[in-house]
């Protein structure tokens, strides 16, 4: 039977250091894989913990793919390669929304306007001149340290400022990121996929290709002629497929001993809401193979252009060398305010405001949908993270005729089939993607009654 | 003799009404080329007008090129191409700063925080909400009607805010160029120049070529080659030459009917001190050909990332189709503060305060070179405008060694000859570029006392 001495520290719970302990063998190999864990009931009474921090720790280990469940019979250890340490210290939320115009951020209702305000206002007073100064290229210090000191705490992600490099959008670091990895190069995009990132790189002037998905992600074996592989590992758009980290780990090997890498767009992992995001891509990644992207554009609001990404080491040196000539592009007065805006715990109170109202806004949709007259047709696909999920409709309708009706009762819904590069798998016909963070559930209603209409 | 009746009206001096009707007089062929104009007595008593108006437009006229002085003759009209209709109402002054680190930007302590705050602080409060929703890709539209009325105010320039694209930077903007303009384009850029352009060119993946300059600006029969000219017609960095109006047409021709684009980049035409600054080429431009680009960086604060760009209507209308779908890089607070800023009449009182400041920094720089002990061994070069003048220096030290003493003493100049590409030509050797915005003339003095001990 598994024993651990689980000690009380402040700000883990008692679940995650569980979590923690038995991840921690798994990944040395004292559990081995196909090994079957104890049952909740048996490990709760052997630790002396109640039945809900064990149900914690397994759910935990469960939505990262380090041991799967059958059903009436247990859970058993994954077969993860051994020879990753995963250095997450305190996996926990943040992400990069603004990849997206379709994927809307929600309810600017809850901006904390009179915070945001304030702050301008001290940084105004605090810091005076130095503001007008020139300011470094990779962005002000006080926001890199910001913006490290979170991701140590949310995403359990362990950076150096150094490494961070601040820019107006994701879209223009998309931009810097061809010039700084070659435009000979072969970027490969999730297929299905979010287009607009197809597009910039495309107007980049770089060869794109589709990287073609199955139930984990993306498929390693497709990528054999990419160098540069664009994915969101965290939560596809628009599937919402968490890619469990035995896949993660052999897109690591793809990219290692090579001259490969992995741009790991993590646009919406703050929004996940049963459970910890599962760790990034970067935390596995030894060989500075994986550039990390994420966005505060989504979270605080699409009209606020703060993006970063974290470079490994040797490419941030090659970027100082060959592209340290471009000025930042943010302006020093909003980079000291979300600097004080994180530091001082405002941003994290917002995402856990947000994240309550999203999960809200998620209950009603699903509420109208499971009350309506035929909530039998219907099928929610979600994987509990994000701002959308599939809804399956069963009907006669081709996806173009189901997307015209929903345009005429006045939504703008695309079908899971509208995201493929080419022609889609007969499989994923009639499925709506629902964003419902910009989502009112009476127009949703709407177009429910003019489905239920339609022959 | 001429005589035109002169209305005075709110906001245009005496002096330029003078000015415009001499000009109509020479685009429309009524004064031919050749032409000797009045004595400024004989016109003066004439009109009855004072002599220092039309001191003044014939000083207006000459800085543009429309005329030319005779020493001891009188003023003759210069030979300018009759096509042209130049629909200047009111020429005054803004530019493009950011274009440049060497460039600095001087006096930060005259920049209004308070009515900044001010401005950022209503913002908030009138517009609420509508902050975070997601805003046009162009840039807001009341910021773009702001900088339309500025530019008709300060250059002369009638501009449709449709045409105005807002982005967080001008390296920024030289990026989304190449983009729009073409890949498979050559780019020429004036040799001598700024460094930073031609990097940046060459990072976005274009072939880059030197426009090699004479003493009125690029040569357009060098030009053969090229598809996208850089320029900065208002003011050269480093020579601070200024594009006379022929030279103007001429480039302008060169681009007509082609596929070919003229970039005007108008860093620093805020700053001219004497005279109004010379309308701009995309004034001139009657086939759209040409862009014309500005920032607020240098005007306001480096940290400020505010630039722009205005595109003739057929490429806008390209762009919008093009890349339309990339997100604006410039967070609304800071787009409606500038907006704010710009329409109330601070940026004009700013602009004055700030030209006023360098004007004495500019005095007390040229008094300390004129006051030091081998005041005969120096010359100053300028063009009456920018933030910077070149000082030949009659010494036999190298250029290498010239730079190395002032380093050495602690100040940071480069000389003309280091701005040139290949080998610069004989007769630009020992003129130091002297960026007086951020220079104390303290520093100078050690400078100039450290040359002096110098053998």
């Amino acid at each position: 039977m598994l024993t651990y001495e689980l000690k009380k520290s402040p700000g883990v719970p008692l679940y995650e250091a569980l979590y923690r302990c038995i991840r921690a063998d798994i990944l040395s190999g004292n559990l081995k894989p196909g090994e079957k864990l104890p049952s909740k009931r048996a490990l709760s009474q052997n630790l002396e913990v109640s039945k809900i921090t064990v149900e914690g720790a397994y759910g935990q280990l469960l939505a990262e793919g380090y041991i799967r469940a059958q059903e009436k019979v247990g859970y058993f250890v994954e077969d993860i390669p051994q020879s990753v340490h995963v250095p997450v210290e305190n996996p926990s939320a943040p992400v990069d929304p603004e990849a997206s115009a379709e994927l809307q951020s929600g309810g600017p209702e809850h901006f904390p306007f009179s915070v945001w305000s304030k702050l301008q206002r001290e940084v105004m007073l605090d810091y005076g001149e130095r503001l007008l100064l020139p300011m470094p290229n990779q962005g002000i210090r006080e926001l890199r340290c910001a913006i490290a000191e979170h991701l140590a705490g949310f995403r359990g992600m362990h950076v150096s400022p150094e490494n961070i490099l601040i820019g107006a959008g994701t879209d223009f670091l998309y931009n810097l990121l061809i010039q700084l990895l070659g435009r000979d190069k072969i970027y490969a995009v999730e297929d299905p996929g979010y287009g607009k990132i197809r597009k910039i790189y495309s107007a980049g002037g770089v060869r794109c290709i589709g990287a073609p998905m199955d139930h984990c992600g993306v498929r390693p074996e497709c990528l054999e002629n990419a160098d540069v592989l664009h994915i969101s590992p965290s939560h596809h758009f628009p599937t919402g497929l968490v890619t469990p980290v035995q896949r993660r780990q052999e897109l690591l090997s793809w990219a290692e001993g090579t001259e490969r890498y992995i741009i790991e767009d993590d646009y919406d992992s703050e929004f996940r809401f049963d459970a910890h995001p599962m760790p990034t891509m970067q935390s596995l990644d030894r060989k500075g193979r994986v550039i990390y992207m994420n966005t505060f554009s989504k979270t605080l609001a699409p009209s606020i252009r703060i993006s970063y990404m974290v470079l490994p080491t040797a490419l941030m040196e090659t970027y100082r060398e060959k592209l340290g000539f471009y000025t930042c592009t943010v302006s020093s007065f909003e980079q000291y305010t979300l600097a004080r805006f994180l530091s001082r715990g405002y941003f994290e109170k917002h995402i856990n405001r947000m994240r309550k109202f999203y999960k809200q806004r998620r209950n009603r949709v699903v509420s109208a949908l499971n009350g309506c007259a035929f909530a039998n047709l219907l099928q929610i696909r979600e994987e509990d993270a994000g701002l959308h999920f599939l809804l399956k409709v069963d009907t006669e309708l081709s996806d173009e005729a189901l997307t015209a009706l929903c345009a005429r009762a006045g939504i703008h819904l695309r079908t899971l089939s509208s995201y493929y590069r080419g022609e889609a798998p007969e499989e994923v016909r009639h499925h709506l993607v629902i964003n419902y963070a910009g989502l009112r559930e009476e127009t949703l209603e709407q177009v429910l009654k003019n489905i239920e209409k339609t022959p």
